[in-house]
């Protein structure tokens, strides 16, 4: 995690202005627990990010009782009012996208001087106040600033199609980013807001050139990427590896059993394996309770002892089976590598599963025993 | 869970003969944290039940914690030779399936005790001796059992088609064990064996006419038909309602933000949503890092105060976002089903997403708020 977010500082540099680049700042998102890599990975690999991005108001209080002591930045806001305390607890910044959220501020105490970042809604349609009617908020957001119980205002957006091929969907949002920039120069200024959060993993490692403003400190919001996939997964030229970007989870796990079968013999729920030839397979300790994807299809590839191999039949909740006879020196105890390094990608496994990375990496269940290494 | 398993039991008692009925065990299969209903809905779910069943060694210790004073059966059996404390500390029945185990065993101090389940391979080819091995596995668990490191062995097999329309697989399974017991009927009388454990979910509902011997104590091992959903999914007259099953896992979550979406504007990643219409479109604070399927359709349903709307666009991370034009009343705070009680069933959100119930249920991440109700 440590070397993939030095890539995307490296890609960062590669595309702004030195001036830029240094004055520029970066949270780590590490919501739903660093994409299933667990927090404490997150606090160790991002030590030398500016900050880290979570949604989970309980993970504020986790961070700092893990010594995180940079920034911290809840991206979806509160939801009650009584997350108000955590985010004074804990000296958070948090996103606030709607007039509810803008009420509960009141209830803040003077002098509470909470930071906040602005979410403008720019065409994604899912969270964040629609440029039409910024005058509104940033009058109420004055008054707040006013009375101390706000502080520092960000500036934020996010794209919905960073992404895609197209990037007309792209430069939409930027220009309702630029125009509500331009329309509210003087408000923004009297409110003394500096900085602006604009790119997600895909837009930094894109198109951070034109959407790094030079009035503005900016600020970046990497998140897959630092989990060692692209957004763009294997698009030509745009893969994990043209960005440098390095595996970070290997999943293992062991052989807790060895069948041969015999020729017409089937194998796994459902008999969905027919062996055409004698079949050495090897039931491995891991299944789709365990996260692994349900419907990973036979070639899904797996690596025992160096030798990679495929699935046999169905993935069972707490087990898979393995053909062994590539590897026939293979025992009962032995590790079996289902992604990561020395076996195949997550990105390979997932596309033999007609799954994403994104969500397979969350669904790690709690009862794999983790170790951060 | 309660009354699955008490529909589980009448359905039992139709089938089989009052006396074999009587003396009948039920296993509950609490694997996978109660396939993601937590192990403390499983204690109190199944008070009625025999014992429970899991697969990892540690809930066995957290079974006792929490005051579970019957049977507990490890259904994988052991991995490690560590286990074999924790089998003796807690009481648990293990499953032997290969000579490995058997192995392990011999180092288990005289007068331990152990309980076991003798697995063997019918055909489904992932865990248990062939019926070929069993004439030299008897002879170890005579030494065994002679010296006391083994007391009770209990016969067991796994079906893999039980869910199948065609029963032919399962028939060729059962002549299998059947053969089995006839062959070793002597040897297996001297071992004491007198009870014989079948039927898993789908077996124990169709066939436990057949499957229950009558000179054997019958013990079944349902697991998620006690959950509420069928193995046979929505088949023909057998389907959860058709076994009287209920539903289990409510899933809700809160609405965070409204927003007003205009004719030909998009909604979410990708741009997948485009209304026709002026749509009030609501987020909703859950998404597919909590186990919400993430593939799951733009029609896939909803209920949001007692009406049913549906999904719009896709469902991110942390949040999917939902049509509100059906409920022109609801407000930023008010609750979503998105399965169970009061919403639609898991298994029309599963198909609306082409994935199973199983691994949906399982995958419930650990940072979703649950309640045992």
């Amino acid at each position: 995690m440590a070397h993939n977010l030095q890539a995307v500082q490296r890609q960062l540099e590669k595309q702004v202005a030195a001036t830029r680049f240094q004055q520029s700042k970066t949270i780590a998102i590490a919501k739903a627990n660093a994409y299933g890599h667990s927090i404490e990975a997150a606090v160790r690999g991002f030590a030398a990010a500016d900050g880290i991005g979570v949604i989970e108001t309980e993970m504020l209080t986790r961070l700092r009782e893990l010594d995180w002591h940079k920034e911290l930045v809840l991206l979806e806001g509160f939801f009650e009012e009584a997350d108000l305390e955590v985010l004074q607890a804990t000296t958070a910044t948090t996103a606030i996208h709607c007039q509810e959220q803008l009420d509960a501020l009141q209830l803040l105490p003077e002098g509470a001087n909470l930071k906040i970042m602005l979410k403008l809604n720019t065409g994604m349609n899912r969270l964040g106040f629609r440029p039409a009617l910024l005058a509104q908020v940033l009058l109420q957001l004055e008054r707040l600033k006013s009375q101390h119980k706000v502080a520092e205002v960000v500036m934020m957006m996010h794209f919905a199609d960073a992404d895609a091929p197209d990037r007309a969907s792209v430069d939409h949002a930027w220009n309702e980013m630029r125009l509500v920039l331009r329309q509210f120069e003087v408000q923004l200024k009297q409110l003394g807001v500096v900085s602006l959060s604009v790119c997600n993993s895909a837009a930094t490692l894109r198109y951070a050139d034109e959407l790094f403003l030079p009035n503005y400190q900016n600020i970046i919001r990497p998140g897959l990427c630092l989990y060692g996939a692209s957004p763009m997964g294997n698009a030509e030229g745009q893969g994990a590896l043209d960005f440098d970007l390095q595996p970070v989870m290997t999943l293992k796990a062991k052989i807790i059993a060895i069948q041969d079968v015999m020729a017409n013999e089937t194998v796994g729920y459902g008999s969905r394996f027919k062996a055409t030839q004698k079949t050495r397979v090897a039931v491995v300790a891991c299944g789709y309770a365990d996260g692994y994807p349900r419907w990973a299809g036979a070639l899904t590839p797996v690596v025992v002892n160096g030798k990679e191999t495929h699935l046999v039949g169905r993935v069972s909740m707490d087990m898979m089976m393995i053909n062994l006879n590539p590897v026939p020196d293979a025992r009962v105890g032995d590790w079996v590598t289902l992604w990561g390094e020395g076996g195949p990608s997550i990105g390979r496994v997932t596309e033999c599963a007609g799954v994403g990375s994104y969500e397979t990496l969350c669904n790690l269940n709690q009862r794999v025993n983790k170790q951060i290494i």
